[in-house]
């Protein structure tokens, strides 16, 4: 590997100064549990610094049954069909990244999703990142206040940025043989390699706009009644959250082909599950309406 | 498609026999609980005939939780990375199996999977099928019934065939990320293509050593009590199955490729399933012995 660039340098700091400030907003809605910290490092392979990751989990809290915010930076070398598919041209890379996933207890608290990484090789780097949200009741005010947050962070970076990248969200989180996406989206983006200083000022904002995105919808809907279908719908579409990640998320896989932290990378996969045969997902007119946005995504902005 | 050989309608015809033989033998167990039937139909390719299935599904029993027997008979075409995988000449194929996944609710009695498939393409025909048992209680006797059942049965073919077809399903149910295989193992086998009437007379005596290789134990240990651990190992043992299922399972992926029928695929994932943050699995002598086994696959006809 030759010598790395600043941003080698400033990536990990950013993301470290960021798990800190979102796992501090958690626990102060969380007040009885605390995030657990694990560090974990990668085996390194000859000619590379391996590297590692700092976890943070919080299980079994009365909000958040089950958050993780994880970094890592590290060193590696590719394995050939990876080198292939990223087109590469030298195997070696290095990599810095935060991705959290909060998989909250009530099914009127929807889950989220954010990642935000930093990948460069000898000829090329660039960045890619993204935020989602999974709910599992109907609350078109929250969903509109989050993408509208979103949208205020791509604004920064230009006007076609938002509507680009949220498309760019509802054809990654789509499941193909379900015919559906995993929730209402949000953004996401990859490879980005044009004028990486002003990308970086940008991923921090977008970075910058998770708390502000989700949070007032934690807090507005943490205390709401809910009944026992909501719970089971939570459940079933749970299922289709983890058919998402292990089938075809780009993440998990090159995680877990890349000899990552299996328990981290696997901290996405929600706490409690339920997987019917053939279950109907469309008992009632909020569930009719809820499948429908993942069937035909709809724009939460206008 | 040529004409077809004659295999394409006696296989078709055993499986439905089968079908109906383990399904009479569950039902005659769970005496508040019958299979439901659900035919689908795959779409055709230009050229093929589509065909389809016939799945049974009994959910919510006393015993079982979640039972499905399904066969399918289908005509399709390869997609293109498949053909390739397969090394085929041809990419028109056609198909006929059995598949059967048992999620029983008492931890006490294990999971059982079986499959016996028939693939046909214009120069090439061939047999691949197996039974594999994942148990979440330590019952050394019931796995080497198991066993011994399969063994029986291999022996008809040849001496060598339990100990070869017992090897490969300890490679094919492993789950690389974690070093474990999926449960106890029992036999797989693929691609065999020489003499296809002698292995078709072997393939049913296999399918035919299904009942008294379960059997025997659902009806030992159904009633037996079990601790909240046991059933808190099974919910978390649960998320092996649907990690190895989706991320690995040759039969899941080819199905979820090949449009095949969404629910009949993903039947196999069990009811309820725990993902917790970095359990562990082995808090107990019972524990560290099965984890062990699922480490280091152990011979059970010595």
């Amino acid at each position: 590997m030759p010598p790395l660039s600043s941003l080698s340098v400033r990536m990990p700091e950013w993301i470290k100064t960021l798990q800190n400030e979102i796992t501090s907003a958690l626990e102060s809605l969380e007040t009885s549990h605390k995030f657990q910290s694990v560090d974990w490092k990668r085996p390194p392979e000859p000619g590379t610094a391996g590297g590692g990751g700092h976890s943070r989990i919080l299980t079994g809290g009365q909000i958040f049954e089950k958050a993780g915010v994880n970094i890592s930076v590290v060193e590696g070398v590719l394995p050939p069909l990876m080198k292939e598919r990223l087109n590469a041209k030298s195997a070696e890379y290095f990599a810095a990244g935060i991705s959290l996933v909060i998989h909250p207890r009530s099914p009127c608290v929807p889950t989220v999703h954010a990642n935000f990484r930093y990948f460069e090789q000898a000829d090329r780097s660039w960045f890619g990142g993204g935020i989602d949200l999974t709910p599992y009741v109907l609350a078109p005010d929250d969903f509109r206040h989050f993408h509208h947050e979103l949208k205020t962070a791509c604004d920064t970076r230009s006007l076609e940025t938002y509507p680009d990248f949220k498309k760019q969200c509802d054809q990654y989180f789509y499941i193909p043989h379900r015919g559906e996406t995993r929730g209402i989206g949000g953004i996401f983006f990859d490879y980005l390699s044009d004028d990486l200083e002003k990308t970086f000022a940008f991923v921090q904002t977008c970075g910058h706009s998770f708390l502000p995105a989700y949070l007032p919808i934690v807090k507005k809907r943490k205390d709401t009644a809910f009944t026992d279908r909501q719970k089971k719908f939570q459940f079933l579409r749970r299922g289709r959250y983890v058919e998402f990640n292990l089938v075809y998320d780009r993440g998990t896989l090159f995680g877990l082909q890349t000899k990552g932290n299996i328990e981290s990378i696997l901290m996405s996969l929600p706490p409690e599950v339920h997987f019917d045969f053939s279950p109907s997902l469309e008992t009632n007119d909020e569930e009719k309406s809820l499948m429908g946005f993942f069937r035909n995504p709809v724009s939460w902005t206008e």
